[in-house]
C-alpha cells in the first residue's frame, strides 16, 4: 500500500461494507448495504460495486486509486474467482470476482477471502503490526483461520489453506460436519452447532446463537456450559495449531466470540493446557479492530501502482 | 546455495552423518560415527567437528566452503543455539551450536533442528523440488513436522514450530504425553507409545518397535492392530494440517515409517477421510531422500559467500 487512498470492499453473507481508506489505514469514509444473497452473483456484485461509486461521489476529492475486495467463499487471489461456496451466496462458485468488480468500478482490484482479508487488517494494522507472523481464527457460522507469515496470506496449493475448522476434535467426537468428513472442530465450536448444542440439552427448538449468548449473560447454566463446551473446544484446537505454527500473535474473531466470558475462560483455559511450555505465556487476543479488520485487511491488497 | 562444495553434518539421538556436497546436491563423500550422547555437548561437537575435518582431509582437491548443520533438538537458528532438548543428547540445551562447530571447523556454520533439515532437502532435493510449499511429518521416537514455504523452513516466534506431536489427537484419549500435556498425537503415534500399546495388548514386557514392525510383517494381528492405530492416528493428524496449510507436497518419513503397509494404508484411509473434498487427490509420499535427508537439506543452508 503507498500513501493513495484506496476503495475496500467486505462481501459477507448478511452485509457488504465499503470504505475508503487512507495510506495510515485510517477510514476515511463508510457505507453498507444488505448483500442480496439469494439474488445471485450479479446483485451482489452490483450492491459492492455501487457503494463503491457512492462512496467516491461523495468524497470528489479522493479518487480511489484502486480496489481490495475481501469476500465470502473460497476465493482464488490469482485468478480473482470465487472457487467455492456455501449456499448463503447463491451460485456465487464460479464468480470472476475480480473482473466484475473491476469492470463496474473501473478501479484496478485484487480480491481475497474475507478471514485471510481480517487476518490481513489484524497482522497490518491491529495486534499483530509488526510482527513477523500472526494466526488469526474467525469462529462464527462456520471456522476459518488465516496465517499471515512477513506480511502475505498462507493461501495453499489450491487456495484453501486456513479451513481450521477441518482440525480433527476431540470435543466433535464423531459429528457430522458440513465437509462431510465427522469429528471436526466446526461441528462442535462453530455458531450452528453450539446453538443446536444447546436447543438439545435444553430441550428447546429453533435457538439461535444470540439467543444463547443472552442465556450465558443471565447466569443460564445450560448456556454457560454450551459455552464452554464451544470455548474449550476452540482453545485446545488453537493450542494445537500454535505448536504447530509457533505465531507471534493469536487472535480470534466471530460472532462466537459473544458468547461472551465463560467462551474465552474456556478457551484461554483450553489452550494453555494444550500449548508446549514455551508458548503459555502467549495472549489469544480478541480481534482489535471491530467490524473494520476485514475493510483494512482489503485495503491493504488493493493493487496501487507507483505514482 | 551456490555451485560450491560444502560440508554438511546430521546430529542425531544415535549417530552423526557428516557428508561432502556439491552444487547439485549430490553426495561426494560421507562418514559416520555414533553420537556419544552421554559423554555431553563437548564430546558431540567434537565428534561431529572431526567427521567434517576428515572428510575436508580425504578430498583435498574440493574443500568445503561452508557447513551446514542439522541436529536434534530444539534449534534457533537466529542465535544459532540449542534451545530445547530432550535427554538423548545430555545437557545440550543451551550448546552454542553454530560457534562451537564453526570455531572447531573454521567454516562458517549454520544450523537448523534435524527435521527442518531433512523437510528443506525433501523441499530442494526431493518430493517438492520446485514445488512453492511442503508440510514434512516424522514419525520416530518423537513426531515433528516442518512446513517449508518458498524454500524457507517455518521456525517460529520461539523457534518451535513443528511441534505436530502436541496437536490433539482423538485416538490419543486422555494418555499424558512427554510435553506434560495430555491426548496429544505423540502420546499414541511415536515409536516408543506403539511399541508400549503392544505390550500392553499382547501382554509383553520391553517390546520395541522394531519388533512389533517384524511381527507385523510376519502377519501378526496383534502386532498390526497397533501398526494400524499408528497409521490411522498419524492419517487424520496429518488430514486436519492439510486443511489448514493446504501444502503442495506431503511427505511422511522417521523410523516408525518401517511398520510398513498396515501402517501405510491406515494413514492414507484416515488421511483421505479427513481432508477437504478438493485435498482428497493428495498423495502422501515417503521420503525419497532415504538417510540423506537431512543431510542434503543442512548443507542448502551452508552459508556460502558469492564468489
Amino acid at each position: 500500500m503507498t500513501d493513495r487512498t484506496v476503495a475496500a470492499l467486505d462481501i459477507g453473507g448478511t452485509k457488504t461494507a465499503a470504505a475508503l481508506v487512507d495510506g495510515s489505514g485510517a477510514v476515511v469514509a463508510r457505507a453498507t448495504a444488505p448483500t442480496p444473497g439469494r439474488a445471485g452473483p450479479a446483485a451482489i456484485l452490483q450492491t459492492a460495486a455501487d457503494l463503491v461509486k457512492s462512496l467516491a461521489a461523495r468524497s470528489a476529492a479522493t479518487t480511489p486509486a484502486a480496489l481490495g475486495v475481501g469476500s465470502a467463499g473460497v476465493v482464488d487471489s490469482a485468478s480473482g474467482r470465487v472457487t467455492g461456496s456455501t449456499d448463503v451466496l447463491r451460485d456465487w462458485m464460479g464468480t470472476d470476482l475480480r473482473g466484475e468488480l473491476s469492470r463496474r468500478t473501473g478501479l484496478p482490484t485484487a480480491v481475497v477471502n474475507d478471514v485471510h482479508a481480517h487476518a490481513l487488517g489484524e497482522a497490518r494494522f491491529g495486534v499483530g503490526a509488526g510482527q513477523p507472523s500472526l494466526l488469526f481464527l474467525a469462529v462464527g457460522t462456520g471456522v476459518g483461520a488465516s496465517f499471515v507469515f512477513r506480511g502475505e496470506v498462507l493461501t495453499g496449493a489450491h487456495g484453501v489453506a486456513g479451513h481450521a475448522g477441518h482440525l480433527p476434535s476431540v470435543y466433535a467426537a464423531d459429528r457430522a460436519c458440513t465437509c462431510g468428513g465427522r469429528g471436526h472442530l466446526e461441528a462442535v465450536a462453530a455458531g450452528p452447532a453450539l446453538a443446536a448444542e444447546y436447543g438439545r440439552r435444553a430441550g428447546a427448538t429453533d435457538v439461535v446463537l444470540h439467543q444463547v449468548a443472552a442465556l450465558a449473560e443471565r447466569g443460564d447454566e445450560v448456556a454457560l456450559g454450551v459455552a464452554e463446551l464451544g470455548g474449550r473446544a476452540v482453545g485446545a484446537a488453537l493450542g494445537g495449531m500454535a505448536n504447530l505454527l509457533d505465531p507471534h500473535s493469536v487472535v480470534v474473531g466471530g460472532g462466537v466470540t459473544g458468547l461472551g466470558r465463560a467462551w474465552w475462560q474456556a478457551l484461554r483455559a483450553a489452550f494453555t493446557a494444550e500449548v508446549l511450555p514455551v508458548l503459555r505465556g502467549t495472549t489469544v487476543r480478541p480481534t482489535s479492530l471491530g467490524g473494520d479488520g476485514a475493510l483494512l485487511g482489503a485495503a491493504s491488497i488493493a493493487p496501487v501502482e507507483a505514482p
